[in-house]
């Protein structure tokens, strides 16, 4: 039976990693992929060919510059990307052409004007990607044992420092975020891993999730450290956070970090194959709650508990499946982050992220670091 | 008069850099930026409202929870982005919405569905980001010369080696590809730039335009050097490309590496404002006819001079201009590479790099670093 349909996706495999994982192939321009059946065919411009050709796991590597030879002999006289891609599905007789949720309008919109028929595949593109191979774990896995390094050289980068006048000193000076990010990031890079946007947030920074942290680090208040570096080879991404307190935490420091320990195990009891995530964030919301940590805009900002649970981790940082307010169903091969924290105006913020891999009947923990809140 | 249209984007900041551009923040998810005249409004999550509140140059900030809260109370179950949009459009007496060519189609037909008409405005987007002003220009500036720092550095180390056998030695070491990577990309970290992709790329490797490079570099043979980093703070780009042969060059690389050199003057000495790149392309890949160097596909692979002139540099590394096989008009203040390169099977390839600055009367090149050929 004649095919009629065809998979579709144009963009660089550098920033779309369904078309890596489709492809295996990276490239910092945006190329033409279909699938048709089982067959994987590329489009390659002159520069990429050869390339592509020997390292791109498809079964068919065509030439963008042939087919826009041939367009402009029937007619086209600018032949664009669209033009190209008609080219090819006419002469495969193809009309039906399926295309992620973020394909972009502009060529689909072309691509129907052609007299092709666009139909929208929801999210996710490739379902495979979301469950992980044991290759694909073992990649995850090297990745975290790297950052999972980086991240105690930190610590211990930090214990080392000496207290003085409420700051940390190594020698005369002021010990920074900004010290502690290069030492994690150089590791990694040294390690052959890209981090970016490392978080060393201490204080009042780290009451904002988000915020990366900068200036002179202080005794007695927390430091959230949260790395999630690129492994340049595999592209598998790992992510962990841990907060400590160099000197002596705040009670109410020890109470937010006991409580977020708490949360995490919650999760983990909870999280196994077939479970909604959203049941998982409720309940952990619902925990800290019962602990007295109140969660939503209080004094005009946001504070508390008022990010996800967990994400899926792979050849993205943050991916499929969502642990939060909606509905996800976790299932056996997901690999997750689960990462509660808690976050207060003058105080500051503690968030603990392990990556668990979800198992028929519970998970498997891959992050081994420590949870120690003093040093 | 009251504004009838609002410009739209959906999409990361880390990966949009026109959303960036807009917005000056930078956020890991996806976020909803909104233009109606001169008001810029950002949607964001609880996650990243604060910081935004904080760090955005925008005029107008608010809650994607609040308006979910009211689009389930007007019905809507699980209101996702199009919904939240839908309402603040309602809310504005908005109907009509321009997007760019790579808007995803899925939530431009969701909000077709609600009654909206989708304008997609063709590249650029924003006009103006293809202009760099002085600002822009200082940020490509500093991060060209940190770059230009490190080749410098990676040439020093290869020039200091010692050949035995034809190949590089440090000690008892053979020097390879990837420690040279390594020593640019550690360089550019300490300094605030992040290096993806290195290219240290020897003999055969180098008759690969985009080959990365790997293994033990030879003597008497080309390493092309290319490196473009972005840095951390100003996000901008720089791009430069050198060609080195430790020990001597043959006559075939002394002769391509002249053609190349003079291919870079020709371009210089054409570019200006309203040049149209695509004959400058074309006069490039004259001169090399002229100097002997066939172009195309040669023994079933591309060789000569087979990618772009040059390419727009800013908040991305390829951006707009280009100056290549199709027209494009150069402007005054379009930041663009000139590197013409030619590439041989069995003999290697030869690419040289600068970034020039498009002037009413010619081209300010920013690239001080000397071009020298065996070292």
């Amino acid at each position: 039976m004649k095919i009629q349909e065809a998979t579709l996706l144009i963009s660089s495999s550098e920033t779309d990693s369904n078309l890596y994982y489709a492809t295996r192939f990276l490239a910092p321009d945006p190329f033409i992929f279909l699938q048709i059946g089982d067959e994987k065919v590329l489009i390659m411009s002159d520069l990429e060919l050869d390339r592509a050709r020997s390292e791109a796991k498809v079964s068919t590597i065509l030439s963008f510059s042939s087919y826009e030879e041939s367009a402009r002999k029937s007619g086209t006289e600018n032949p664009g990307t669209a033009d190209i891609i008609g080219e090819f599905l006419r002469e495969r007789g193809i009309k039906r052409v399926i295309v992620p949720s973020y394909f972009g309008i502009r060529n689909a919109l072309l691509l129907q004007e052609k007299g092709h028929d666009i139909e929208v595949k929801q999210d996710p593109f490739f379902e495979q990607r979301v469950i992980k191979n044991n290759d694909e774990i073992r990649h995850i896995e090297q990745a975290l044992h790297l950052t999972e390094s980086a991240v105690e050289k930190a610590i211990d980068y930090i214990r080392q420092t000496e207290i003085r006048d409420g700051y940390l000193y190594r020698g005369n000076k002021k010990v920074t975020s900004e010290d502690v990010k290069k030492l994690i990031d150089i590791y990694l890079l040294e390690n052959s891993m890209i981090a970016q946007h490392t978080i060393v947030a201490c204080g009042e920074d780290s009451s904002f999730p988000h915020n990366e942290g900068s200036g002179a680090l202080r005794a007695d208040a927390p430091v959230i450290i949260d790395v999630f570096p690129r492994s340049v080879k595999s592209r598998y991404y790992a992510d962990i956070t841990r907060t400590v307190v160099r000197g002596a935490a705040s009670d109410e420091v020890k109470k937010m970090f006991n409580a977020v320990t708490d949360a995490q195990e919650t999760a983990f009891s909870m999280i196994k194959d077939k479970v909604n995530g959203r049941e998982v964030h409720e309940a952990i919301l619902m925990h800290f709650k019962n602990c007295g940590f109140e969660s939503g805009e209080i004094d005009g900002r946001m504070q508390g508990f008022f990010h996800g649970t967990g994400h899926g981790v792979g050849l993205e940082v943050h991916e499929p499946p969502r642990i939060g307010k909606k509905t996800d169903i976790l299932c056996t091969g997901h690999v997750v982050t689960v990462e509660p924290g808690l976050y207060y105006k003058g105080i500051g913020g503690v968030r603990l992220e392990d990556m668990v891999v979800v198992q028929p009947d519970g998970v498997i923990n891959l992050t081994k670091s420590p949870k120690i809140l003093e040093i």
